[in-house]
């Protein structure tokens, strides 16, 4: 693929800001010094007003759009939604996306050395949480000059850093973009994430998150985890539809325990390629990141309460057929922001491709997206004059 | 529990049937001799026409009621339904459970002593699928004089084998009862099912199969296994209503991988009580005789035309909430008994707990079972004057 030729950003450098003030986190504990790795495509206005941040997922991190090189065939994970006359217009947005504390890909995370020990921090690595990424984000903010977000947008784990946001930084952010998400995991969710977990904490490679030093890693574990978290991304009937009974590679079933079944081929070669470039420890402090999100928990479960620090607008998305974060949760959102008077764009998307449906190119997906951006947009021309409005 | 109080069927004792017939398999393998443990409950009247087979799922066995001793507290898995005065009636019925050919709970299987070898079979026991299940059943009923059986009844995998039995014997059953199944495995059902083989097959206890030589089992494999397993036999709102997003004996989030919400707690139990009991090869087995099910796949899909050769009466019930065999896939059967011109009695059963509401006392559900069984009742008391009806 041609990263002139797509519509694409085209090729993109990721950069890396080292902080030595101490981040609080919500544990308890806390991190001396740190790193953020982080994209930024598009370019920053006079006024500092077109700036978007974009939050990643479980399995995301800053790459959101574009290529890290001419022969490079994988562009970022949002490259669907991000780039020049797409809806997240860099034409229009300076877009920001950073790799969450606690990832692999750059920032510091349970990979990187502990300046305490002088090796990887492994298990020693504190528990982070969706509020603690909007901290650090905020002091990203800080670093680059953006004092008040246009939007800040996400899906899944990233919807909930969008929320959080609202909640934490009301005078810094204009828009709210929650798509595919909920306000809480339900017990079912966490149920799926601890079998993720006990999978890869009970590989004899894991050795108790120290497998760096050990020089492996618990991929069989992890394998398994991935293989279970994309039968949650994509629905029933997706599933039926692309793979049904269908064989692989065969006249006939075979009896055995080769893949027969073409979703067994399919799920076993994504969890395999998981399981050689993902980090494990990293992959269960974001199912714990999932897990904790709860902004109503301290409002004895009332969301609405929980909500009420916010003034900026939002757009809401669901997909019909996400069983993972169904239409019902977002709804629950919906229903805290209008609680609190404020503006909010609900679209629930008639789709087939279950949670994943949030990274892929949906025409009525798109239509809505599109749309929103517009207002996003024509808010960040009226900040010189009168401020937020 | 005292098992002369609680209207039971009491203290029972699970029989073994030697076979050295050769038994022909569909995967083209063969035993030249195998075992068949079973328990049986009731009389079997003066014209042998009040025997009932049930058949067990995944994790079933023979030991479908009562209890093994006074001291016993696990009834059989089946004790809400079979016993005096339940909807299998022990008073009108001679109840037979067999444990099907594949476990280990008595009859032949992955843990048995291949006399070829004289170790155990482990991955060179043959596949079995549930038509060699229904085969053996047959043979069994030969041994035990029961030319016609007034029904044959189960749930899930078991749902399976009594459609089967409709379609290969059908002069030898007059009512088929077919619980919480499905006439083939989705995509969907087939992953989950992959996914908790990869967990057993790439545990590094598993040893390919031959860890009976190695006098250990895959137990952190099967555990996570039987997790994933249980998440799926649940629903969504019973997993929300039952656990929530409750803690676990802890005042507040911990910030560890201990388990910290009540459904880790519970899940982990369940995998670990499991884990310790369950044989992995035998898990294996079921697993890969659910997802080959499918007797419409000899008639290029079509259900109706594979139950051609079916004669009996259908009960077919269903439970609304449950998403691993949803109530569409009992309705697919139901049109295909329709097709053939049969009668069928179809329910579907209003319940919150998903697929296990078939093991459980549900008012709806136990008076449609009481209700058919009165007909099955009926047709075992006119065979004498004038044969089936």
């Amino acid at each position: 693929m041609n990263p002139k030729t797509n519509n694409s950003i085209g090729i993109v450098s990721p950069q890396t800001l080292h902080f030595t003030e101490r981040v609080q986190l919500k544990s308890g504990d806390h991190l001396e010094q740190f790193d953020v790795v982080y994209e930024c495509y598009g370019k920053l206005n006079s006024n500092n007003t077109n700036a978007i941040l974009i939050c990643h997922a479980l399995s995301g991190d800053h790459h959101a759009a574009g290529y890290h090189s001419a022969e490079d065939p994988h562009s970022g994970w949002w490259n669907n939604l991000i780039g020049p006359g797409k809806p997240i217009d860099t034409n229009r947005f300076f877009v920001i996306c950073t790799n969450n504390l606690g990832g692999f890909q750059g920032s510091t995370g349970p990979a990187s050395i502990n300046p305490a020990t002088n090796q990887p921090y492994g298990p020693d690595f504190p528990m982070v949480t969706v509020e603690d990424w909007v901290t650090v984000q905020s002091m990203v903010a800080d670093r680059l000059k953006i004092d008040v977000w246009a939007a800040v947008i996400g899906g899944s784990l990233g919807g909930m850093q969008a929320m959080q946001w609202s909640i934490d930084y009301p005078s810094r952010i204009k828009h709210s973009c929650i798509i595919a998400s909920t306000p809480k995991l339900s017990a079912q969710n966490i149920a799926f994430n601890d079998v993720a977990r006990q999978a890869i904490r009970t590989d004899s490679e894991f050795y108790d998150g120290r497998y760096y030093e050990k020089n492996t890693v618990p991929s069989r574990g992890l394998r398994v985890a991935r293989m279970l978290g994309h039968i949650t991304y994509l629905s029933d009937d997706l599933m039926a539809e692309k793979f049904g009974r269908n064989l692989r590679d065969i006249e006939s079933i075979g009896f055995n325990y080769n893949p027969e079944f073409e979703v067994e081929s399919y799920l076993r070669y994504q969890g395999d390629r998981f399981a050689q470039s993902f980090d494990a420890n990293t992959y269960l402090l974001m199912t714990k990141a999932l897990d904790y999100y709860d902004p109503a928990e301290a409002h004895e479960g009332n969301l609405s309460r929980a909500m009420a620090p916010a003034v900026c607008n939002f757009l809401v998305i669901s997909f019909t057929s996400d069983w993972r974060f169904t239409v019902e949760r977002s709804r629950e959102i919906v229903k805290a922001i209008h609680d609190n008077d404020l503006n909010v764009t609900y679209a629930e998307i008639t789709a087939s491709q279950g949670h994943d449906a949030f990274l892929l190119e949906i025409p009525d997906y798109l239509n809505v997206f599109y749309a929103y951006m517009d207002q996003v947009f024509e808010s960040t021309l009226d900040i010189p004059d009168g401020g937020p409005k």
